[in-house]
């Protein structure tokens, strides 16, 4: 998605070039680009939700690994690569260690060097993982404009959908994973009206959802969090779609502190909610939600989040970054293969399981 | 309440003198004493929620009344006396139009000068209107300490308690009336936990209710209101009071937006759900709650709130500043008359009209 026509994550030059990216913690009101040439700036920017959402992380961390190998000198050989490669990942890993993406993208950079280490010099593996971080991205495009394709499906013309924090173009390579169900229906002609939840803490959903949203002339209100309850009791909601942080194989999704809330007042209300995420947000290795790491963040967060001292001094505070929304409270998951529906275990694997259409 | 040997509204001198208040919108970083000579100031105050809470906004206003009156010649008549009152009562009124006992205080003054008008001198029904509005004030210190009493017998040592926005000392003259219930099982040797919503989009949780359970000691955690679910589902939570700003013949409560959405989390999650209100809150003449008006409030908390743009420039918002709860989700409506329970018409009618006990 292009943003005054800068993009999210964009890489300049050859595998020693750099990796350039929207510092998305001061839009609205400014846009800056921060240019990565080491990966302590990668690192930081991930840690700092400076980049944020499951599958933009994945690809900064895919480009970070380039960044990260570009410090070997000329004539190391395949050992030095791959011990190098393996401080660089365990580094990146170290960023923040409950985002799945961060870990499926430094999985497959592996992975991929490894299909090489005996056949191919240096310089060539060097090549080919560059290669790879480049394919995710692309990747990512093409499952983003996928999801927006099947989700469309689900929009009424003239309907009012519920949004919380922000799975749009600035969390992806592109176009999103909820945003881009909205994207579609907008593009394939259907009038749609959405409620953006402010998404406290950090407000991703005040802050970048609502611009999202208004740059595509979508007709966007902004609520507080604690709003949207109120909103579904008075019947302004047809629908809720949501991203993910990470999907466990019984369809149980962690996603954004306050998705939780959200989905237990949709089905209170007979509202549908779904999520709507790539087949690398799910984690087959976790059978159940409760299995899910939460990351707690800094209580900076919520007494010191506008500049201003909120709360009292020295109070303690509990600051979830996450909650997990059962599968029996998700109407379905839409990912880049189709819809998943009704949500529980064996139709979460057949999808994940199936063969991934060539891109 | 004392801060800091200051209290949330005080009086000082005879009736030609004035009132000061805590500004609450600079808590808790800084406690500033606004003093009010004339009833502009006193208008602005409780418009711009510098005095918040239904009964202390009533007492800020039955004080108003005789601030209104002081710029009344020595020798008006009492044709002039009640064209003044009538003037002042009005413009208080404008400040807030859905506060209930912000209309309840000056109903109650225009009635007590109503049965004054015949038999007094102008003199001395300033002085009886002075009288009822400390008279105000101090049943209010009363009505605060019975409802703590009552309340406190639903809580048992070693629980945990959840509360949304400020229903404390500062909401009321003394004591508060949700928190009153905390104050008075402490002081009953009861050790308890609160969590504390911290109610966006002012932050009166964040601001108010932490520092007032930290003075007196209680033990207090600061969540954001997207996170009252998560911590419910958890298990953390063995009942939630609030306050209420006004309250149906049917019990339908209206209390600070959000107050819904915890209530629907409580109802999911068997966590019993008390609103702990004065017998002044109830409006009878209201069959049901969606009779309340909900007032709307400006964008600007909602996008401006803490001197930083937190939302594109000109997105729409909805800001609702209450909701309301329907009577089927409160298990009980803590009074200083005793527990409506269960809460249906018939026991909010026996209670609300059953004779007031003497102070």
């Amino acid at each position: 998605m292009s943003h005054s026509n800068v993009e999210t994550l964009s890489w300049h030059g050859d595998r020693f070039g750099s990796l350039k990216m929207i510092d998305q913690t001061l839009l609205p009101t400014e846009i800056k680009v921060i240019e990565c040439h080491n990966i302590e700036t990668v690192w930081e920017a991930i840690k700092m939700l400076r980049v944020r959402g499951a599958p933009a992380i994945g690809i900064a961390a895919a480009y970070g690994v380039c960044i990260g190998l570009q410090t070997l000198p000329p004539h190391a050989d395949v050992t030095a690569f791959s011990n190098r490669l393996d401080e660089v990942i365990a580094y990146l890993a170290s960023s923040r260690p409950t985002a799945v993406n961060l870990f499926w993208a430094l999985d497959r950079m592996k992975a991929k060097a490894e299909t090489l280490y005996t056949a191919a010099s240096v310089a060539e593996i060097g090549e080919r993982l560059f290669a790879e971080a480049k394919a995710i991205h692309e990747e990512d495009r093409h499952i983003c404009r996928t999801i927006g394709r099947f989700g469309q499906e689900l929009i009424k013309d003239g309907s009012t959908w519920l949004t919380h924090c922000n799975a749009g173009g600035l969390a992806t390579a592109d176009y999103g994973t909820a945003l881009a169900v909205f994207f579609a229906a907008t593009e394939s002609g259907k009038k749609i009206h959405v409620f953006a939840d402010e998404t406290r803490p950090l407000l991703q959903g005040a802050r970048l959802t609502t611009w999202e949203l208004m740059q595509r002339g979508i007709d966007v209100t902004l609520i507080c969090d604690s709003m949207a309850a109120q909103v579904m009791r008075q019947g302004k909601i047809d629908g809720v779609v949501v991203g993910a942080d990470r999907i466990a194989a019984n369809g149980d999704t962690a996603n954004k502190i306050g998705t939780y809330g959200v989905a237990v007042s949709a089905k209170v209300h007979g509202v549908p909610f779904y999520v709507a995420a790539p087949i690398s947000t799910f984690d087959l290795s976790l059978s159940e939600g409760n299995q899910i790491p939460i990351e707690e963040r800094s209580a900076d967060e919520i007494c010191y989040g506008f500049g201003l001292r909120t709360a009292p001094a020295g109070v303690k505070v509990y600051n979830p970054a996450f909650d997990v929304t059962p599968a029996e409270l998700i109407a379905g998951i839409i990912t880049e293969r189709g819809i998943i529906a009704p949500v529980h275990r064996q139709n979460v694997e057949k999808m994940v399981r199936s063969i991934s259409p060539t891109f």
